[in-house]
């Protein structure tokens, strides 16, 4: 049943008048923060994971509206809706249920009538006995020799969140297999990657749902080519993460092994699936990928249990919505104090930015207020040295600062002034959410700080499998949580289907131009014919 | 003089009124895309760049009064000001002189009442000489073992714009010296590199202009240590890129070699000084960093020279204020299809975003129009799959495509669906910018595209060296040429100076309870406390 359109809602309009509160000067965060309590009142800390957001534009009346704006349009409802196996992408007739891929319980989750949750496990076992059986060198290239490098060739969901994975948790890759991502169908990737690997040691992971994605197939063919260049059997060194019975789940196609992904769980959901278990597995180990999933059902069934008021993921969300559109900044930054923590940001950006915006609800109704974000960030402190200037000076943007207590490598304690590099960095962790929040008056306006910019910030005890699963299941519950509030599907994405069909129409003519040089581009729009024209003729 | 505000300037308001204009239904760029000669008159091609800004949101009439608005605030008068050695950075009373580190021509550059240009072909030359004994091994580790790594310990301005060109320029590294960049003071980037690197063939390059960089200092630190604990002599496994009389240039502390910088040349522009020489020259050889700096001379000297309306960094200055104060884009990405180009958008962002992110003219007014873009990118086609679901769909961003009509690597030519992956990139590049402006209609508004989305496309012949550093340069003229519209100083960056403080407050404190474990933080806020509380305990 669609929903009332936002700007009609009783809720939404107090929340409008109450940003004009929140906009006086005596609602100055360097007021807010001051108050008793404030830390107190403004942070929660469950499932891994302490929030802090008492460095947000919000007082006490702002959480209670937007628990209220939580309650008219049903989050917790949803999302129990979602984990329990409802069709909630609408659009596409689907269930989703990337919970169901973390799910470690007894219970039955149905979809579609049918426990999904057989299959779900049966592909776990595959998975961890299949990285066993590499790890203990039972299965090993065409030439006998064991494998030391994985390849995996898939982009968007199929790689960004295990790319985000497999940098997090790099101090616990002791398999001797290097990871590599071979997203782009740009031939520099390809080039790069089989200059720093041997073919005969080399794994490639063809992840696709379809198997149907160009710039994966069109990888895999370089990547054939290249092995039966090389003399190597690709049947021998070849595996596949798609859906049964796709082109690469095809037994006239003999492959390593195949391993199963499902229609219910959408590519930038799906890292805690096989896209993320086959790769992570072998990276890792089968037994650290296990207890990354772990992580994340705790969030889940945190997010689905805890009370609203409680709740990490779903109070992230509504104070995003606060920010975004009562507040009015268009943009988010993540800066994790944690290099591992490198590739959040980029993950986060597709997960957030894919799922939301959208101009429509799920029922096709246009929407009255900006669903999404942009997303962007860097690590901490490099941030700071970059484009921290606009943050504290410019045009301002909310940030979720992101802290971990203790650092994977605990064997370098060399001290500058007084403290060790991981205490200094903490320094600036500390620093600059306060800096932001309160500014600085100066007669030299240049030097002058206006303060009141709102910030998050997120502490890990430590970069443990177990809290990378949390930090991902949390901003995937932000994620959906927001989704909700605007009526949106999360979990579809059109957008990206009109460059496919252009770029099918190019390509189409691009391949009868390879087969016929005389052949003119005349059915293509006259800027179109000269990007075709120009890169024919090498040169513009 | 401080120049008059923008909204008080006649041609300012013309532009505000021509923007409801160019609103208007018959101003979509479908419609706008199929005038007659579109390409031909919205396109420019000269100092190795073609730039098409054809799908753009502007008429003739846009340009028109654009170019009037470039002329009102004198665009490359004050470009010929700060390239002649002008104290254009009058908030530090300093010249911006970066254009200087890649001037050959044989004119003094004269800054006060100095000529900077035997100092800084000087400092070219040690750099080629060094490079070269470097190379030919006659410069060898403390053991006598060749160099095979350089880690640049620096941070910001200090690597970000070599990381941009050594990544370009990966394919020309031919010299057996790997480069790695330590630039957080985060442990996790220390421990990472030292677990890659043999201490014995590894060299540190420190580039800190000050040489008193917290970060870069800590990491400097760390390393002395970490070479004593191996028994390596750090007096022959380090290098400086450092202001003349600097710590870094002491001679009681001696190194390897030391390089010097000026203070004419920020941070953010310094990737032609010795701050990227020292690096790229160890890394691609002193002749390749040298085609790469008369790559950025010859668009300096088209920004310096070509009339405004054929001046490519110029227009699309113009074109970004266009986007950003009269059609109120908040944000802009930056996606090469061409993945060596990786870096590119985290470089831009550094430049742009601390050049541009300021709220104040360079004599201390308050802008009465917002200065500053956020600035992101990823590479395409990655970024397709990634966030242009938003692009296409939600909150539109304006974007600059980025094209490369020959790749570094010609080996690789197996076709998927009759086409090379090169030529798959292309389809891409060349939909993605016709889909965003045309857009479709669909009954079904889940699948209808609004289009009228803008964005610009740059093409290169290749990625030489030459043409690296034509980009490099093109950008930088750009953000100075935005930042002359608002009047506002590129040159400073105070935003990054409140943080700094309190981090060094912060600090001190951690370093009396390092030596006093009985010390309490009772000097801070509370909300400050509990982190530092938390760190020392371990855990929240």
């Amino acid at each position: 049943m669609p929903c009332q359109p936002l700007s009609d809602l009783h809720i939404w309009k107090k929340l409008k008048q109450h940003a004009q509160l929140i906009d006086q000067p005596e609602k100055h965060l360097r007021n807010l923060i001051r108050e008793k309590g404030r830390l107190e009142k403004f942070s929660l800390k469950d499932a891994g994971i302490f929030y802090d957001f008492s460095r947000q534009r919000t007082d006490e009346k702002t959480l209670e509206l937007l628990l209220e704006l939580a309650e008219t349009r049903k989050l917790k409802h949803r999302f129990k809706a979602m984990v329990s196996g409802e069709k909630i992408n609408n659009t596409e007739n689907r269930a989703a249920l990337h919970t169901a891929s973390r799910d470690f319980s007894s219970h039955p989750v149905v979809s579609d009538g049918k426990d999904v949750m057989p299959e779900i496990r049966r592909v776990r076992n595959e998975i961890s006995a299949f990285a066993e059986d590499i790890h203990s060198g039972k299965i090993t290239g065409s030439t006998g020799k064991r494998f030391k490098d994985a390849v995996v060739i898939g982009i968007g969901g199929s790689y960004l969140g295990t790319e985000f994975v497999s940098e997090a948790l790099y101090a616990f890759a002791d398999k001797d297999i290097e990871i590599h991502y071979l997203a782009n169908v740009d031939i520099h990737n390809f080039g790069k990657i089989v200059s720093r690997t041997d073919p005969e040691t080399t794994l490639w992971i063809v992840i696709s749902k379809s198997y149907t994605t160009a710039e994966t197939l069109a990888n895999t063919k370089q990547a054939y080519a290249f092995m039966e260049e090389k003399g190597i059997d690709p049947a021998k060194h070849v595996v596949t993460v798609t859906s049964k019975g796709s082109p690469g789940d095809d037994p006239s196609n003999p492959v390593l092994a195949s391993f199963h992904m499902f229609d219910f769980i959408g590519g930038r959901y799906s890292v805690t699936s096989a896209v993320g278990g086959v790769p992570l597995s072998l990276f890792l180990g089968y037994d650290r990928f296990e207890r990354f999933l772990k992580g994340a059902e705790e969030m889940d069934n945190h997010a689905k249990n805890a009370p609203a008021s409680k709740n990490l993921p779903l109070i992230a969300a509504l104070i995003s919505i606060w920010n975004n559109n009562f507040l009015g900044y268009p943009a988010q930054a993540i800066i994790p104090y944690a290099s591992p923590l490198c590739k959040l940001a980029p993950h986060v950006q597709q997960l957030y930015m894919e799922s939301n915006g959208k101009f429509v609800t799920k029922d096709g109704e246009f929407l009255d207020e900006s669903a999404g974000l942009i997303i962007f960030g860097e690590p901490g402190t490099n941030a700071q040295h970059s484009f921290f200037q606009m943050a504290h000076q410019g045009r301002p943007f909310p940030i979720d600062f992101i802290g971990v207590i203790n650092p994977q490598y605990e064997q370098f304690q060399s001290e500058s002034k007084g403290v060790t590099n991981h205490q200094e960095l903490w320094a600036n962790l500390i620093s600059q959410p306060m800096a932001l929040a309160v500014g600085k008056e100066d007669t030299n306006t240049a030097k002058a700080f206006p303060g009141n910019r709102p910030s998050s910030t997120l502490l890990l005890n430590d970069l443990s499998p177990e809290n990378i699963g949390r930090v991902l299941a949390f901003y995937e519950a932000r994620t959906v949580f927001e989704a909700f509030v605007w009526d949106i599907n999360p979990f579809d994405q059109f957008g990206v289907e009109l460059g496919k069909t252009l770029a099918s129409d190019i390509r189409k003519e691009m391949a009868v131009k390879n087969n016929n040089k005389e052949h003119h581009f005349d059915e293509m729009n006259p800027i179109a014919r000269f990007y075709a024209d120009t890169l024919f003729s090498g040169s513009f």
